[in-house]
């Protein structure tokens, strides 16, 4: 049995108890939460909800810690904090921070005997796998990811903190026409307009200026004015009852040319259809767990990621159960 | 550099020979062959070819042999015997015989301090990676793997053996609404006739009964009887001028429940489209050379599969790299 902590109970911490029910080697040991623990109700029964401060307390009892920040400010201070107590997992998604990220975990991690694993996940994740495999393969080619349809939180919440806005959902969109041209292995050049669209259903305050409030989104700078972006603004009972899922899901991409003169065109898609991001990212932290605990056992320390970690590692099945049964 | 050579001068072997020059960082050190050496033409200038006899005396000159027979008979003695000179690897891909065949190479590899990689290519290969990472993470759920529309070696050589037969060509094809049922998350459970079509393009004789061949074709054992197969009779310039390629493909696809009640489903999707079918699977092949080599320099011995190797040891790029540019 692979016994798991929880630090964090949002979106991801619930997908990670529920991704634990689905995984017979693996149990939950306790949630850590940063709130009063009393106010935090979780579904599994007769495991303690444990104040995040107390988790040093654990240490015999937890195998694998999967932390459940953001990655915007909790991350970059919990995973390097974890990893002197336990054997960690973090879903940390700013790309252009991982090496740093990477850094502080892998020194924590070693100081004190300890694997830790970043950036687990889809994008960073599954994709980034995919992304090596075939760029490893198909040397002479072109990678595309796409993402969506989707929703984007982080756009969701620059179109709420527009005044007049009471409640938002936007959508990431991949443009059909483009991904048609890169599975035929076109190779094409594709600007960001040409990559994705944006649909964002709004529900505005009362009186409020709609005018503006579209002018605003289409127009904010880094999220939409480099997008073809719709508008469709909706009532509050309308957004709830279509749009209150988390479904999310893209495309990896390669193609590339093969034989002496480059007379033969290769293509790679690796495609996720999901309908609930923290669901499906959940259940990849649950396998990393597996495998990081087997890792750990056979004497590896320090800061991975999953391009270090070899497939057979995440699977319940003996290496020998998979070469007869998945090979 | 990682020096290659090339056990088996046929279509795979050739593939080999092309995605080597697509790799700066390998070079080919030679040809062994089973033929006589001097009726032997490759590509590459400047390199020996020599005869399969002599490959001893190139111990010291080739880091990695990647041995390009066939599966039915060639490997089960090739791949055993030169693990004793060489770190090797095959494309063994009779699924049911991997377990002995694995056990064979570990031994001859392990008793001479070699490591060898077998059953590298897509299927087994690329396909069995992405079957272990779907089942690892979406445990409550099912696999499909389709194949096609491409050409079957097998299926081809099977009509070609039919008295009457001059020439063939068989194509497999998925059932498109078979996997649109898949794609949906349907998890339907499938019949070997509702996955899969045959299409075979025949060269008669001349006199020939085609409708007996055809009903030969259509009733044959194991080959066809499980499948809708149409049969088309044409020209031999027509089967050259049309059907001369080797292209293949496929799709590994698995849907799986998530959430604590299993409420939501998600899609996981691997697709390969390929103009060649052999120049893909020596694609593959080089990249393991990599890994292999890499492994080699780190004190690894005995048999792998793909299943064994981290992604990131495939990749001409470092860990760090890999890292900042990929992840």
């Amino acid at each position: 049995m692979i016994r798991i902590g929880i630090l964090g109970y949002g979106n991801l911490g619930k997908g990670v108890e529920s991704a634990i029910k689905h995984n017979p080697d693996t149990e939950l040991a306790a949630v850590f939460t940063r709130r009063d623990p009393s106010t935090v109700k979780i579904m599994t029964e007769g495991v303690p909800v444990v104040a995040a401060a107390d988790m040093a307390s654990y240490k015999d009892k937890v195998d694998i810690l999967i932390i459940c920040g953001g990655s915007a400010t909790d991350l970059p201070v919990q995973t390097p904090a974890a990893a002197k107590l336990f054997n960690v997992i973090d879903s940390f998604d700013t790309h252009a921070r991982i090496p740093e990220h990477f850094d502080a975990v892998d020194a924590a991690a070693r100081e004190n005997g300890h694997i830790a694993l970043i950036s687990a996940g889809w994008d960073p994740g599954l994709f980034s796998i995919n992304r090596v495999y075939a760029e490893s393969i198909l040397p002479g080619g072109a990678t595309y990811t796409f993402w969506g349809k989707g929703v984007s939180q982080g756009h969701s919440d620059a179109i709420r903190r527009i005044e007049g806005v009471k409640d938002a959902k936007q959508y990431t969109i991949p443009v059909e026409s483009a991904l048609e041209a890169v599975r035929a292995g076109k190779m094409p050049e594709l600007t960001t307009r040409e990559k994705h669209t944006r649909e964002c259903f709004v529900v505005a305050k009362e009186g409020a200026d709609k005018a503006r409030i579209e002018a605003e989104i289409k127009n904010m700078p880094n999220y939409f004015s480099d997008y073809d972006t719709t508008v469709h603004f909706i009532s509050q009972e309308e957004l709830k009852a279509n749009h209150s899922g988390l479904p999310h899901g893209g495309i990896v991409l390669r193609s590339g040319k093969t034989g002496w003169n480059d007379e033969n065109t290769e293509t790679i898609e690796y495609k996720l259809t999901l309908d609930s991001n923290p669901e499906f990212t959940s259940s990849v932290l649950v396998a990393c767990a597996r495998a990081l605990s087997r890792m750990y056992s056979e004497g590896m320390r320090g800061c991975k990621t999953l391009l270090d970690i070899a497939p057979a590692y995440l699977c319940p099945l003996s290496p020998a159960e998979q070469r007869a049964h998945l090979l």
